[in-house]
């Protein structure tokens, strides 16, 4: 059940509204709009009754949602959700005009590599730098990541280059150290599912990058969504970075279809990684610019010093000329869907004056 | 093998090395390129003698060629191929710089339907329109196409637009009749692996355009174009029409990414259907713009003059208003990545001079 | 619709209705059954009036049929299909309580080969040959099957041996020639919506066996059954030879799950490839014996007399001991579920009375 | 690399290798086999000297694993591994002639539901009886089942019933408390890469059982059972639940090759879940007696006694009449394998002494 605000309706109407939901053993989530206020309604095991509702003051309408999914739901907020990320003063903001651009090494190997990786994500133009400290492997036996030294080394970067941070959570234990060094927690593919991390998340104050699993479906994808907002944390980015498929000519199948399939079911951005969703150096930059094109609201790339020494994902990480060549091809065709993305020194590369 | 001539090699040089094949029983196919002429070899059982053919005059090198396909391999001939469909005085070349544009609806269902879809498709600036007159479907009790009277339909739209026509073939018995007609022959992805038909496009003078199969990888889509080019028919363009996993979201998960993996083992031009690709008519603009973005030679899109009165496909159909402003992004788009789009009364949108 | 006609219905009765529905313009499909006889209609574009139907003599009920398939379904026949194959003195009954088994090479080689292996087959006990003299191959310059001389083979085999021969038909002007020596038409997996080929096959007086496609769904699967049916060849016998998944263990994935759905949905008989379902010699064995326990009619399986030196699919293919161990085994397993595995010398194994 | 002992090697012999790995900074794991003792190496970085390791006293060979797994794989132990559940007194195996069955609901419900569920699986002759008390649930508005309470009505089903507790562990921190009522440690589908979770699992003394997640490759599934093998739990049961794939006839495609697969690469026992698998009511038993016959080691089924009053997954669990017939038949089927199925008072049906 979606309960609608009339426009004029007072804090005090949304606060009734709230009290009443509350006291029928259920929990309101009340998501301001710039014209009214909507209230889900969660933890019924029924259907409920508009009219409970219907007749209290400031109450457009109640209206039942049938999808299964509610909060992340267009019929439930059908205005885009901006999810800003960073402190105030140097903030980001996904699902708006500007896509955000997320670039960086797959794991942080030492401060040198992070170091030499962030300034050409920078001077590429990107805001956010990407780095995973606890790398979820295939293999016990591979690099699993430098752990809490690579969330420090993460620190030093943000506070050198002013580069904001996303980098993984890989257990609810895990995400109490995590959140206190990144900027964006971002919780991977295989991790989907895995209800435990994402109700945690649900309950930070730190935006969640969701990656899509690589056999969930669309509804899959926003119900573990909807896990963490329903605990209260209504700052969700997704983010598609292929499916599995019998396709063996890339390591997963990019489905860009999926992006106007979102936007369409949801209010939350969506952004892409055509790193993970060819696997192939040689392809990140053609489905990158595709990307764009069919609309998403950003990128997670996969960028290193020098690819060919990475300790993982070289084969499919640009190098920082490539990132650049990039990051010019995309502001062009950012720019012919009216959007833009931010380069530095304020130059914005894209937009049509 | 591939026996590369030397760029001074004289067509008397060609002639006799392809003797040669022949007079060891295998079958030559010269192929002509800017600079020099590559002679692939087909038909050996067993591996070759590279010295049997770098002694005669001309020949500067004769290379084994270890991919199953050969003679639509890049290592063949490595410049891209440039496919021209229709009469010299009206034709449209697939692989350049400029989109190649199909667009028109499903099926023929009479003079007045096609009438009115090919004014919309030429008004919006395209080129060559599609329209099926032989109709393969999933059900027997399905509308199969008006056959022969569809073909003279689309043949008076040819003369009365100046559109150039694809259409299917459904059998080799069924190629007599519509390559009369056609200036492509199209074969559906049910027919990718349809080898009686392949062999029989091989042997025609029409350029074929050849859709992939929705289980198909890239080598067998390749070789799928290779048992046409080993009949003689070098006139081959691909077209990704997405494949079948369990995404549920779109009627096809649409591989973007095999456009530039094809681009890399082939030289043959790629396009993308969108139509089908997605199944959804709110998907078929964003994923044009992705695929233009991502490299694709063209387009192949369905258009209606009504869509929902389509006798197939209506619901992944255009209406003629948004096919003219998908033309529109994608020429924009285009012009980014140095390529054109031809529009109506010869004004070129999308090249940036 | 399926007009279904009281036990007592006399042969005029059936008469009757048929040519109500041939007046209306449509096609009736007289399918007389032990207790009662049924008449499908198709050819109908919209529904029908059951009443139209009801009011006649010999009338027990008028059934809108809700599915896209209708000769195939159990709606319109409750009862299994016996597909009888071979003539009256030397048949197999495909469906009844005893298991059809197929065996034989990928390809007829050469006389000697057939020879071999109808011998090894004949001697642990199957009755069909299988044998490929038209071969699909994904590559244009592979083995394409000795064409009418394997025929000829086939048909010596045939004298020979006594073993009726199942072997693949590739296109409709080539079922011509195939009809002639076939005792049952294979139409192989890429086939499956090769519509014209179909269409073919429902007007030979042959019996069918229809693989199914790599990608097919139980809903496709059906329809390409239902066009046989539709031509009037009602005896087709159905085979799930494994559809292509991301999972690379074998070659394609055996979906056994699909004998049970079609046994739900449809009357036709449907049996086994365990060869191509798996593609690995080691594992043709044990989903042999699954197959029989989840309930399949029969197998047709690859066996080679020496299949280190066949020209195709000798990887898959198993030599004649391990083809009779797996006789043993899976007649003991048809046992279990009240079935049987006709053995040489009329020797039932199986049955444990 | 793996370390193989000569048959006659002594226990100090073992100590001195794993001494040596232990002094290279490497992690030895000890495997004694019927035969002789074979010693496994984890935590090297790069490959390892042979000649380190052979001149060591009691030293046969010193073998480089080709695989990526290494403690799962049969070239590091040759012998099926037998996994014991339960107390000495009350004990079944996994990975023997006799067949393991684990059924009961879905989900633990109430005090009430358990034990009728109970009470018909021990009817039935099966030993280990399984139902959730944490529920992985896509929607976090499903129930996610009972938590501890549950878990203490499952103690009590051991108790009174004396069958062997499966239940689920969701996260690490929850295996603490999971592992307290738990014969074996269940990990769903959704977190077989959930490597914080099978670390977790690696250091319980508690037998795991792990299923195959929805896209899994074989090498995924193998080193997911790894990660728990290379914490020191070598007490690892696999089992097969169905892929995801385009097919729509079932909820999962049971892919049963993967049975003699893992058996090939692996000594761990398999076991098949049909109810997940399949995913409708009417197929779980054609599928479980599918499994037996590919040679798998047990199932686990999805029994309720009122299935459709069930508060999760009624649509594929059997009826108590229905499980006492699968279990008729399948005792039937491992008879035929030369296996047994134990049943009630002793009684063991499938031997066929």
């Amino acid at each position: 059940m979606l309960i609608v605000m009339k426009p004029q309706a007072t804090e005090d109407d949304v606060r009734r509204v709230c009290q009443k939901i509350e006291a029928l053993g259920y929990r309101p989530h009340s998501m301001p709009g710039a014209q009214r206020t909507a209230i889900g309604i969660t933890g019924n095991k029924g259907p409920l009754e508009p009219e409970d509702f219907e007749s209290l003051p400031g109450v457009a309408e109640a209206i039942p949602v049938s999808k299964p999914y509610k909060l992340v739901s267009r019929e439930v907020k059908s205005e885009d959700s901006l999810i800003r990320v960073g402190p105030q003063s140097n903030s980001v903001t996904f699902g708006g005009p500007e896509l955000a651009i997320i670039a960086g090494p797959c794991a942080v190997e030492s401060r040198a590599q992070a170091f030499a990786a962030a300034e050409c994500v920078k001077k590429a133009g990107a805001r956010l730098f990407r780095g995973g400290a606890f790398k979820p492997r295939t293999s016990p036996y591979s690099f699993q990541g430098l752990g809490k030294e690579g969330l420090e080394i993460l620190a030093e970067v943000r506070g050198e280059f002013g580069l904001l941070i996303v980098t993984e959570t890989i257990d609810p234990e895990n995400c109490d150290l995590v959140e206190e060094y990144a900027d964006v927690l971002q919780i991977g593919a295989r991790n989907m599912q895995n209800f435990s991390l994402l109700k945690r998340a649900g309950r930070s104050t730190k935006p969640v990058l969701l990656k899509r699993g690589m056999s969930a479906t669309l509804e899959e994808f926003l119900m573990a969504a909807e896990y963490i907002l329903s605990e209260g944390n209504y700052n969700v980015i997704l983010c598609e970075r292929g499916v599995r498929t019998f396709a063996d000519h890339t390591r997963n199948t990019l489905d860009l279809s999926v992006i106007p399939a979102v936007k369409r079911a949801s209010h939350l951005p969506i952004i892409v990684d055509p790193s993970h969703g060819t696997g192939k150096r040689d392809k990140v930059t053609p489905l990158a610019r595709a990307a764009v094109a069919v609309g998403a609201d950003g990128l997670i790339v996969e960028v290193h010093p020098e690819p060919e020494r990475a300790l993982s994902d070289g084969y499919q990480s640009l190098d920082p000329d490539q990132f650049e060549a990039l990051m010019e091809q995309i502001a062009a065709i950012a720019g012919v869907l009216g959007r833009t993305v931010e380069r530095k020194q304020g130059k914005e590369i894209g937009s049509r004056k």
